[in-house]
């Protein structure tokens, strides 16, 4: 089985809670070896005048209706309805991790909600994990839309990638407050961190959270982070694999926040 | 491949910051051809008088010595040092997910240091799931020495499979406090929950949290949760994967019982 099959079944086997469209999408059949087919088909079981919940990227969520069934390609109806509520004001840093890290946070900080990731070439980071098709073919984005439907939500992030750590925070809005995960340099406990306190008397709030490469951050990029205004803060004495670092980080400043 | 070799091979590659040991492994060669034996070769690139981080399961940590490397085997010495500290007085009860789900949970439930996983049957759940490789022969353990690898600790929590739900609560002790979460009919959030608030003053403290399986809990088991004490409690709007939900909420929980 090639790579991008295997992605595919691992989509389409997953329990997709909203079956998402692009806008271009719409009015269009749907073809029957599109992932989505075979899940309404053969996991939801719908059968002609069947509805299902169902979402436009970044657009309303509502209800589609399979009208007809043909032997190439799926008739489909929507009925929009409610909006889902915004993205939160959070934005990942994340030194670039092995392809299949990668694919689990770009799925999983999508459900969370996140609005914008970077993922960003360190001094430590293994620059040819860059050259995955994940990152060379539009893959990347399917995860998106995958973390998305999860989550019963149409929103995606941001993604940027292939520029570096000095890059990445050069296009940072000025009043963000800013973290950097480091086990370590930091003395300070990131689900205390007094960053946090100040987040909701800030008009427009904002956060950033970066996470370095499986090596670690270079002592140069720790300087330049405390350079750019980033206090380093740890998740306690047990070292995280990447992916599950950044589901923990993000869900303990979504809950300081009131987020969650 | 088959899946053992495959599961093998993803054990080997990943980053594994303590290579640990059994009790009765000590004295005895390492065979080249287990995992370990290839990752201190290969991964950790380590030759004949280099040391490295070892681990006893359930016991101290220290150094390994790379004593001798022979054609079948290598020869390890090792020289022990502190005992990592104890797991977190929490119990994870888990409606029985499908097995890759239940890998992942085993391996990071570990590395967040939960003391006890009791994998349950409900009524909503897929009774196949129990016929898996992973749970008929030893497979489930490998997941749980590579999370407390990960972690850099050597405890491993224990873990029961193959019990009902009502089997399980009844082996719960009494004193503990105890949240299930749903995402459909709790009105709580796990981040704000009530009963957290009391953990400190315990004697004592444990804590008990439940997870549904992927169709979620039956009315009955509603009720029978309910009956036993637990608080039914929510992790936000979004719905996540079972394995980013239990990751999400061991974390929360942590964090305002000051573990993290």
């Amino acid at each position: 089985m090639s790579l991008s099959a295997k992605v595919n079944q691992s989509l389409s086997c997953s329990s997709v809670n909203l079956v998402l469209f692009e806008p271009a999408e719409i009015g269009r059949p749907l073809a029957r070896s599109d992932p989505r087919a075979g899940h309404l088909l053969r996991v939801l079981r719908r059968r002609e005048g069947d509805t299902f919940d169902a979402g436009l990227v970044n657009g309303p969520r509502g209800k589609g209706t399979l009208a007809a069934i043909g032997p190439e390609a799926l008739t489909l109806a929507f009925a929009w309805d409610t909006v889902p509520p915004p993205l939160d004001p959070i934005t990942l840093l994340i030194g670039l991790p092995r392809p299949q890290t990668a694919r689990d946070i770009l799925r999983d900080a999508t459900s969370l909600g996140v609005a914008a990731m970077h993922f960003v070439t360190t001094e430590k980071g293994e620059p040819s994990y860059g050259l995955s098709t994940l990152w060379t073919g539009n893959e990347w984005r399917r995860h998106l839309t995958s973390g998305a439907a999860q989550a019963f939500s149409t929103r995606l992030p941001a993604v940027m990638h292939g520029h570096s750590l000095l890059e990445a925070i050069g296009s940072l809005p000025d009043r963000a407050i800013r973290i950097a995960l480091d086990h370590y340099e930091a003395s300070e406990a990131l689900a205390r961190c007094h960053l946090l306190d100040a987040f909701g008397e800030a008009s427009r709030p904002e956060l950033v959270l970066a996470f370095g490469p499986e090596r670690g951050w270079s002592q140069a990029e720790r300087a330049v982070l405390r350079g750019a205004g980033f206090v380093l803060a740890q998740l306690g004495s047990r070292v995280l694999r990447t992916e599950t670092a950044v589901v923990a980080a993000v869900v303990l400043v979504k809950a300081r926040l009131g987020l969650m």
